[in-house]
């Protein structure tokens, strides 16, 4: 499909061809899949919402919600009077992540041999309050470091991350590290502990405007928020909250019958 | 906190008290404490968006966010003229899914001790396309059941699920089943079979308004989009694609060190 030939009429035979779904997700589908194949390339400019919605026989608000998800996505960019444009072609990665084993983001960026870095935007030493020196199994008052990063994967930042870790542990850990290593592995390293387990919280919110414009996306774009604890042999050594981008993360599990 | 002490400094204070947290997050998680702990009363009318702005000494619009979050979770509801005033007091319990072993809706929800119910919403011969006959094992072109369902606990709708079953399978679930069982259960008894595992794909997604009305929830809320695949000894059984109220479900998961 080229440029010249992208019209309403050839949207909607793309659309219908579909079967299998509800309708009113056809169109965002379909327009996905023709962005992401590369079959609409970058540059291109859809028809207007009028005549979309005529040839699929949907409503205009039907389109335009369409339109709204893959511009969210960053798929699409509306412009007054230019019109709704394809932005790319050649999408991001999406990162699949595995909820069967242990991960971290330093990790899993290296394995994908992508080049992560994170960047330090609060470091904070904080007294626990109740709910979070139950959470790290301490007393409240506890000296607590609060560290606030914004993860980037080849500069695409994808994670918005607060981590708490006990302040005792965290004077080990330098900006270095921080911005470019793992905080587990150097935790191991300097205290001599063997990070166990973690447990992990899994929630869809929509991203406000501050986070939105740190991870480069769009305020109401839908995101994962995930609260973890990790733990040693010897207890938890740390709690999060992250706000993962959900248009370049899925999360995958397998389900066995037998637990 | 009664009814009549709900005034902007009181809030405020509250707010303030909550340390170890970004700025802009502390109302909204202030305030969906306070109402589901019931310090604050359902009917109880919040000061408006421009004294609590001042008393918090943050913009109208982080105000504003924070309500709008609110009132998508159901706990807020914001009308002209009457201004917002508090739902609920004794909020709806939050079923947390735990990705460890295998489950199902109607298993679930009978092991919580609730009523599940489903109304079926479409239940429709295809012919399997090529993505759904990867997906299910099949050849292109076979007769698949798709069924769509609204599901619901004691009354209250949870999940908006599209399934497909090969149409030889699916032929033995009446609608008895459909709408009081589950379908795992029957397929297991009346072809013998044994259900062995499921993969899944979680994404999170905002409700766009169909499926927000028929979960009683609000367009633009945050939601969990899961795929997956069921399987049995002898290959994939069924299909399907949920989109999972995000103000009910948590998905919770256990990373051991060693896979």
């Amino acid at each position: 499909m080229t440029e010249a030939e992208l019209d309403a009429r050839t949207l909607a035979a793309a659309v219908q061809a579909r079967v299998g779904m509800p309708l009113h997700s056809q169109l965002e589908t379909t327009l996905r899949r023709l962005i992401e194949s590369g079959q609409i390339a970058a540059g291109a400019v859809l028809p207007g919402e009028l005549e979309l919605a005529a040839q699929l026989g949907v409503s205009r608000h039907t389109v335009r919600h369409a339109l709204g998800v893959l511009t969210n996505e960053g798929l699409l960019r509306r412009e007054r009077g230019r019109g709704t444009t394809v932005v790319s072609a050649t999408p991001k990665r999406i990162f699949e992540r595995s909820l069967s084993s242990f991960y971290a983001f330093a990790w899993e960026t290296r394995a994908r041999g992508a080049q992560q870095r994170s960047y330090v935007l609060e470091r904070k030493v904080i007294e626990a309050d109740e709910l979070l020196a139950q959470r790290l199994a301490i007393s409240a008052g506890t000296e607590v470091e609060r560290i606030v990063r914004l993860r980037t994967a080849d500069d695409d930042p994808l994670v918005f991350e607060t981590a708490y870790v006990p302040h005792d542990l965290a004077v080990v850990l330098d900006d270095t590290v921080l911005e470019r290593e793992s905080i587990y592995d150097e935790l191991e390293r300097r205290h001599g502990l063997r990070i166990t387990r973690a447990r992990e919280s899994i929630r869809p919110v929509v991203l406000n405007r501050p986070v939105a414009r740190l991870l480069r996306s769009t305020p109401g774009a839908p995101a994962f928020s995930v609260e973890r604890t990790t733990w040693t042999d010897r207890g938890p050594i740390e709690w999060q909250e992250s706000i993962v981008r959900g248009d370049r993360y899925l999360y995958s599990v397998d389900l066995p019958r037998q637990a």
